[in-house]
């Protein structure tokens, strides 16, 4: 079959051998996988993450020297059952899963980050059979692929200490920041501010709900906290809340993953305030604690999602919750996989790119 | 009256002109007033932390270029009440007071930090009549004066997203640190490991009631985990939560204050702990923000007490829940104050020294 296979720093189209199936697992047919800015990084980085996983003590347990078929935003249809499957969801039917499967040797592998199984650039994958949730009818597979991004934002919200009221600013508003904003609006949580500098991102972020939408070349994003009521200094915070005035938490989510992001949000986030880090950044980076320490700020690092709030995001996309299309700017085929890796490192091009292997 | 005064970056001893009594407010006698590590890097680099707080966005409004009486932890006796006082608390009780001050023009002076009125290093105080409470018969002067250092730990326990069971790491036994351990222990949290490379500052930890002491010249705190179940990879605590086991969150308490701590614990740290910063460094400071997103580590920085944490800290001290006398290592005279913050800066000689402005 055919895939888009990391090997080297490049993206080659090639044939790749079909394995046979194991006990539990299904053979499927990719329908949808969206390219992850994670798979952009890894394409030149990987030893980096590969290593960072292992000192977390755990992560990928594969080699970067080795072929690797990206691929983890992904939707499917069956088309075999291997041996030892229970078969409730039939050959045909539309399924999303969790990226991760157990391999022979009892081990997790992360679909996508995978020496063994191939993630969803290729033209069929090898999913576990317990781990399948069939996407509801009338859902695009499009969409359906998309429940894995938007589950990272639902993760994120599920890790902020929102209160009724909260403020929430989202900083950048690519993948991770739209999955943010629309997982807030989702569990009824706002108001949201969304920053970043892309006017096509800024558009799709106000598709998906975001109530302020600031372009930081011409507006800093914390001049709106006091629209909504956020003390702009301790002094501020204290004497409201002696007044027996609740003050909600601003909870600020950091969405870029670059350099230096971090501080400036440290100087610019209000007293008190919770930073949501999402944005992954891949470089040593500078903070100033003494400042974080004198506004009490509290910085949570999240990272992936769980079954249940994979499960939960791929409900919300079917009830109409979260408008999981309004993020996908393209569809390519296989082909076309490496040239689109090109263009999604320019932020005004894109948001989303979905492969469509079948194509 | 005599007071050590900050001019310029030297403590003097000179005699100060004492001040009339406005509304609300009442002279008291200094009876013991502790030296904080705040003094010790205010001596030198006020402006910097003036600075720090406008950008915090409150902070002191003092002129670093003028006298300063510094002393914020402090014990003392009624003197003289002015004009319109209760007189609840009569003349000769002993009290002690968060140390704030409302000045005349209605703003908020942190006494101690103030060019207005002096702190505790100066025989007689200036204090606001509402914020005094009594010190219980039977305490020591210098036991209540530990109420302030020992509420900086209550507030950063109470913090701590603690759960039944939550392992917990106090890194460094300076007074921030033990006062950590006490309030550990005062809530009945633990098991609590305490690392410091000054035996005099484990001696203070192991009588706060620290169950495991280590000295990091000799042993990682991080090897401590796994005895308290605490899973040591991503994938171990991942397993554990499948099987249904319920697994506390680790707490590491950062109580040092200097670069590359905060990386060192985001190195050390078992996956989704979180790091409770109340050590102050003061200067710009390196993260990896990769390694603690694969972790999950939540930062959580903590600065100062709430009034409420402060008036619990003094009852968890007179009830004998708190051994605030253990971390008091010497009693010295305003002359000898200079000597005392040299002292200080060699953690080994000392943990706490009260100067006792009366002798």
């Amino acid at each position: 079959m055919r895939a888009a296979i990391r090997r080297g720093t490049a993206i080659v189209c090639e044939d790749i051998a079909e394995q046979p199936l194991a006990m539990g697992q299904v053979r499927v047919k990719t329908l949808a996988c969206g390219i992850c800015g994670s798979d952009l990084h890894a394409v030149h980085h990987l030893d980096r993450m590969v290593e960072l996983g292992r000192r977390a003590g755990g992560g990928m347990g594969l080699d970067p020297a080795k072929d690797v078929v990206f691929g983890h935003e992904f939707s499917a249809e069956i088309l075999e059952h291997g041996p030892g499957t229970q078969k409730i969801l039939k050959e045909g039917t539309r399924v999303v899963s969790v990226p991760a499967a157990m391999n022979p040797a009892g081990g997790m592998e992360l679909i996508g980050y995978s020496n063994l199984y191939p993630g969803g650039y290729a033209e069929r994958l090898i999913l576990t059979e317990a781990m399948l949730i069939e996407v509801p009818n009338g859902l695009s597979s499009e969409a359906a692929a998309m429940t894995e991004p938007f589950a990272v934002g639902a993760h994120a919200v599920a890790k902020a200490h929102l209160e009724p009221g909260s403020a929430c600013l989202v900083v950048g508003c690519g993948p991770v920041g739209l999955a943010v904003i629309a997982a807030l609006k989702a569990r009824g949580h706002g108001p949201v501010i969304a920053a970043d500098f892309s006017p096509v991102r800024r558009r799709a972020a106000e598709v998906l709900g975001a109530d302020v939408i600031v372009d930081p070349a011409t507006d800093s994003p914390h001049t709106h906290w006091t629209a909504y009521g956020v003390p702009a200094t301790l002094m501020e915070a204290q004497l409201a809340r002696m007044m027996g005035r609740a003050v909600a938490r601003p909870i600020v989510f950091e969405c870029v993953g670059a350099p230096n992001i971090l501080q400036s949000l440290i100087e610019g986030a209000p007293p008190g305030a919770q930073i949501v880090v999402a944005g992954v950044c891949m470089e040593t980076d500078r903070i100033e604690p003494s400042l974080a320490i004198n506004k009490e700020l509290e910085l949570t690092f999240v990272f992936g999602y769980s079954p249940d709030e994979f499960a939960q995001t791929l409900r919300d996309i079917a009830e109409g919750r979260i408008d999981a299309e309004a993020i996908v700017t393209s569809r390519v085929g296989l082909g076309e996989t490496p040239d689109a890796f090109k263009r999604l490192a320019r932020p005004d091009a894109d948001v989303k790119i979905v492969v469509e292997p079948w194509r």
